[in-house]
């Protein structure tokens, strides 16, 4: 949509952390007039510098808009910031929109839409993919699902937010588990690839010619392209956290659990991310597996003691 | 190198099964010479109608021949072919070339090496990636590591069978490594593959949407969009068979215990592949890893009872 279209709708983002403080950013560029809400106040200041008005809680957040877009950790801080004293729904006018981000088990989706419906607000289950600089410049990736009514008054924001668009079927509760079964293949992912590269090391090889072949060769995955470069410069500053996965994969085990479901290969790499984490990189790269491994075997790796 | 060029140079190839008899194929096309090798007497009269000449033993194969390309299963067959009675070693001439393409571990390699170099031939460790139909194609990747003198002698060989020639060193041993590192992430990645899709059955998730989405998402690897359309086709005639990975892995799981070095997201993979070829499903496409889960869940994929 144009600029000069966007310009008169208010939108509301809560949660400006990495992910939020990008897709609020991107709306704001594209001449939406969003109001933001973090429980960092250091943050919130610094959204009311650089992009639009700051409010000091979601139910003022949301007040007047006519999208509301949830972007926090998990569906509990979800919950609140909708139902809390001070939440989204004291406020958001009848008919308005909350899109939810978060990742979370498709149970709960479904629970969370049928509450807000119950407010009269639509919404629409909406978790996104693809990173903070993707976030930063309106290029994620949504898998939502939800009420054609739903998606037809969200469209204009998930165009300004996302590069790609996934309308995924008319119940709360599909996206979420997309973004669970994509979860499951990017923890593993992560997992195998510092797993490889460990045992690359300990096998004596060069690293980086080891990146290039693999790369190129059917060993390859997204999560390997992307994160053996952390390991390969020794950076282990977040773009994505442990925990993240400690989270995400949490989840898959959870739904393993509840469905009757074995996920061994998962589960294995949870393992993983809960050794990393309980080593004390929780909030470290999610490429820390790496340093886990270097650290039992006592390997050198870039940039690790 | 031109036809012409080729053309006055003998080559014997051992092993003419999936891999091999496409590698012999292509260097018959580019004017090589070949003389073919197979314990099937069917598979060799075929060769010999198709392709070139069939030898009846190994030796038979390597007498005159500048390069011996040994295409088998694993590092015993390899060792069969060379040493046993009627082996390459017999009667291959001083000065030529063993190009050996089965997946081993790296120590088994340089063992084999030191023997071969002890008759007076030369040794190239070339494990090979890319499947059937680029075999048949001469578009394999080789990950080769061994002397400057035997790469020098077998490049034409190599150049007429692989799109991609990687060398990765001197010592023989590297080139099993990288290959082990490789199918150390294709394993997990299959078995991942075959994880995800079975729990998005469960979720009741569209499953051809389900590979839309995430062959362009952050959960997507190579294995993945190379083998999910076998399950969505409910096609598991074999590719590449279930027991090629319980056999890589398994040389995954034996480094990891010679090396001291622990692998829990290769072993995990490892064990549904066993689970998998312990169901009756050995010989199958190795996606058949999500038949075994259809099968304990009671799901429906297709092409699945």
């Amino acid at each position: 949509m144009s600029e000069a279209g966007a310009s008169g709708t208010k939108i509301a983002v809560i949660g400006l952390g990495s992910m939020g403080y990008g897709i609020a950013g991107s709306l704001a560029r594209r001449g939406f007039q969003v109001v933001g809400y973090d429980v960092r106040a250091e943050t919130l200041a610094q959204f009311a510098r650089e992009h639009g008005t700051a409010a000091a809680t979601p139910a003022a957040a949301a007040k007047e808009a006519q999208i509301i877009v949830i972007v926090v950790v998990n569906s509990d801080q979800t919950g609140e910031a909708l139902f809390n004293k001070s939440g989204v729904v004291e406020t958001a006018g009848r008919g308005a929109v909350v899109v939810s981000c978060a990742t979370m088990a498709p149970g709960r989706a479904r629970q969370l839409a049928l509450e807000v419906e119950n407010h009269g607000l639509l919404y629409l289950d909406a978790p996104i993919s693809g990173g903070t600089q993707r976030a930063a410049e309106g290029a994620l990736t949504v898998l939502a699902s939800g009420s054609p009514a739903a998606f037809a008054k969200a469209r204009p924001v998930l165009d300004a937010m996302a590069a790609k668009v996934y309308d995924l079927g008319e119940e709360p509760g599909i996206g979420a588990s997309f973004k669970i079964v994509n979860q499951l293949l990017a923890g593993v992912h992560i997992a195998a690839a510092c797993e490889a590269i460990a045992l690359a090391s300990r096998l004596g090889l060069d690293l980086a010619r080891v990146y290039e072949v693999i790369a190129a060769s059917a060993g390859n995955s997204w999560m390997f392209e992307n994160r053996v470069p952390h390991i390969l410069a020794g950076d282990y500053a977040a773009r994505s956290a442990v925990d993240i996965f400690t989270k995400d994969l949490g989840i898959v085990a959870d739904i393993s659990r509840s469905e009757k479901f074995p996920t061994p290969v998962a589960s294995s790499a949870l393992q993983m991310f809960l050794m990393t984490a309980a080593a004390g990189m929780g909030r470290d790269d999610d490429a820390s597996v790496a340093r886990l491994y270097a650290m039992i075997a006592g390997l050198k790796l870039p940039g690790v003691e």
